[in-house]
C-alpha cells in the first residue's frame, strides 16, 4: 500500500468511527446535562480512536459484517476517555492540558470530572450492551458472543487489566526506591496494554474467531500495546509539544521510570522495532485474512512508517 | 410476623447476604493488591445490603429459584458502595467517616480512592457479566433475561439514574437560589430511588416476571425510594449519631435544603407513612406471590415498625 492510499485510508476510516461514537453519545439535556456535557465534551476531545479503529479492523479481519461491533466501538473509547478525565485529576496526575485543550476538571472542575469519569465508565457498559438488540435473540450462539465480548471487555478495563495498572503506577511514583523493570512491565501491559488486548478480542470474539486465532491474536495485541507505550516514552525524549498536543519532557521532570531511562534510548528504539515487526510478521500474518491496513498502522504507530 | 420472629429472618438473610457478597470480593492479592484493599474495605465497611435484600426478595418473590442472581446481588452492592467512596472524596461531600468508619480516601489517600471506586463500579459490570455461566447457555430466553437485567442495572445506576442524580445534588448546592421541589424530587429520585428500581426490576426480570408485574413492582419500588430518601432526612433531625453511625444535623449544618426543611418534620413523616402504605397496600399487595418478609421490611425501614 502506498503511503497516500494508506493516509487517505486512515483518515477516512477515522471520520468513521468519529461518526458512529458521537452517534452513541447522550444527548445533552435533562436536569443532568452538565454531567452529560462534561462526558461529551472529554470523548469529543479525542484523538485517534485508536482502539475503536484496531477493534474494528480485527472484527473485519475475521469477516465480521453486522452492526453489533458498533456499540462497542464506542464502548471502548468512552472507556478509555475517562481513564484520562481521572488520571488527569489533581489527586492524580494534576494535569491541565491533554491534546492540546483544558482537561474535563480545568473546565467543569473536580466534582464534575469525577462524574464524568464515573458517568463514562457507566455508559460505557449501557452502550456496549446495545449490542444484544443488534443480534439474532433466538441464536444463543449470538448472545453468547456478546457475552463473552463484555466480559472481555470488562476485565481488561477493571482491576485485572487496566485500573490494575493505574494502581501500581501510582503506587511506583511514591514508592522511596526506584521502578524496578517488572513493575514497570506490569504498569505498561496493564495500563496501556489491556485496553489494546480488549479492543482486538472483542473484534475478533464478536466475528466469531477460533481460540487458537484469539490466542494468536491476543499476543499480537500484547505486543503491539508494549511498543505503542514504548513509543510514547520515545516521543516524551525526543516528540516535538506541538505536534503532540502535548508537553514533553513531563517523564525526564517527573523523575519518572521509563522504558528510556532504563534501557536508553537506541534499545528503547530497538524494542519498538522487535515488537512491532514480531506483531506483524509472527502474529498478523499467521492470520487468514484481510488485514494490510493493520499492518500498516502498527508500523505507523511505532514510528516506523512517517 | 411477630417482631421477634422478623427480627431474626432480617439477621439470617442478612448474614446470608453478607457470605454471597464477600464470596465475589477479589482476593487481595498481586501487585495491584492496594486498590483491591480499598475495594474491599469500603464493601465490608457496609451496613444494611438493603439493596441487594431488596433485589433477593423480589426474585424470590416472583418464583426465582437459580443461582444467576448471586452475582447481582454482590454487583448492586459494589455499585452502592462505589457510589459512597467517591461521593466521601474531599472535591465531593469531604466526609472523613461513615457508618463510624473512616471514609476510604481517609485510610487510602485520595487517588486510590478514586481508583478503588472506579475498580468498584468496573468489577460490579465483571461480576453481574458471571450470571451468563449459571444459566442454561442454549437457552436464547434465559441469556436475554440475565442481559435485560445487566441493561436495568446499567440505567438506573448511570446518568439516566444514580449518577444523574448526584450530577444535579453536587450542582444544588453550589447554586445561589434555593433547592426547587422539583429539583429536589430529580435528586431522590435519582440519586436514592434508581438503585432500588435497578435492585427489585433486576431480582424480577431475573426470575421471568411479565411486563405488567415489572410495572407494578417499579412503582412499588419508587414509593420505597422516595419513603427511605424522606426518612434518611429524618433521622437527619431527630435521629441518634451513635445508632446511625453518622453525624446528625449534617444537614442543617450545610443549609441543606431536604424534604423536612421544604414541608417540616411533620408532613415529611405523614409523607412516609403515605408512601410506604401505597408501596405494600397498593402494589406489593396486587403481586400474587410470597411477599409478607418484604412488606415487613418496607414497614421497619420508613421507620413505622420498631
Amino acid at each position: 500500500m502506498e503511503k497516500q492510499e494508506f493516509n487517505d485510508l486512515l483518515q477516512v476510516k477515522t471520520k468513521e468511527l468519529d461518526r458512529i461514537i458521537q452517534g452513541f453519545l447522550p444527548p445533552e439535556e435533562g436536569w443532568q446535562k452538565t454531567v452529560i456535557r462534561a462526558m461529551n465534551y472529554s470523548v469529543r476531545a479525542g484523538g485517534k480512536r485508536l482502539r475503536p479503529m484496531l477493534m474494528l479492523e480485527s472484527y473485519r479481519m475475521f469477516g465480521g459484517k453486522g452492526t453489533e461491533i458498533e456499540p462497542f466501538l464506542a464502548a471502548i473509547e468512552m472507556i478509555h476517555t475517562y481513564s484520562l478525565v481521572h488520571d488527569d485529576l489533581p489527586a492524580m496526575d494534576n494535569d491541565e492540558y491533554r491534546r492540546g485543550q483544558e482537561t474535563t476538571w480545568k473546565v467543569y472542575g473536580e466534582a464534575m470530572a469525577i462524574l464524568a469519569g464515573d458517568g463514562l465508565l457507566n455508559y460505557a457498559f449501557e452502550t456496549a450492551l446495545k449490542a444484544f438488540d443488534r443480534v439474532d435473540k433466538t441464536d444463543p450462539e449470538a448472545l453468547k458472543r456478546v457475552a463473552d465480548a463484555l466480559a472481555v471487555l470488562a476485565r481488561e478495563a477493571g482491576i485485572y487489566g487496566m485500573i490494575g495498572g493505574q494502581t501500581v503506577d501510582i503506587e511506583a511514583e511514591t514508592q522511596p526506591e526506584p521502578v524496578t523493570e517488572a513493575q514497570l512491565t506490569f504498569i505498561h501491559e496493564c495500563k496501556t496494554g489491556a485496553l489494546i488486548v480488549a479492543s482486538m478480542k472483542v473484534g475478533a470474539i464478536l466475528a466469531g474467531a477460533s481460540k487458537e486465532q484469539l490466542r494468536t491474536l491476543e499476543k499480537c495485541a500484547e505486543d503491539i500495546g508494549m511498543a505503542f507505550q514504548i513509543q510514547d516514552d520515545i516521543l516524551d525524549v525526543v516528540g516535538d509539544s506541538k505536534e503532540l498536543g502535548k508537553p514533553v519532557g513531563s517523564d525526564e521532570e517527573n523523575h519518572k521510570q521509563t522504558y528510556v531511562t532504563l534501557y536508553g534510548l537506541e534499545e528503547a528504539k530497538r524494542l519498538v522495532e522487535t515488537l512491532s515487526e514480531e506483531a506483524v510478521e509472527v502474529y498478523l500474518k499467521s492470520i487468514d485474512g484481510e488485514h494490510e491496513f493493520l499492518e500498516q498502522l502498527i508500523l505507523m504507530l511505532s514510528g516506523r512508517r512517517k
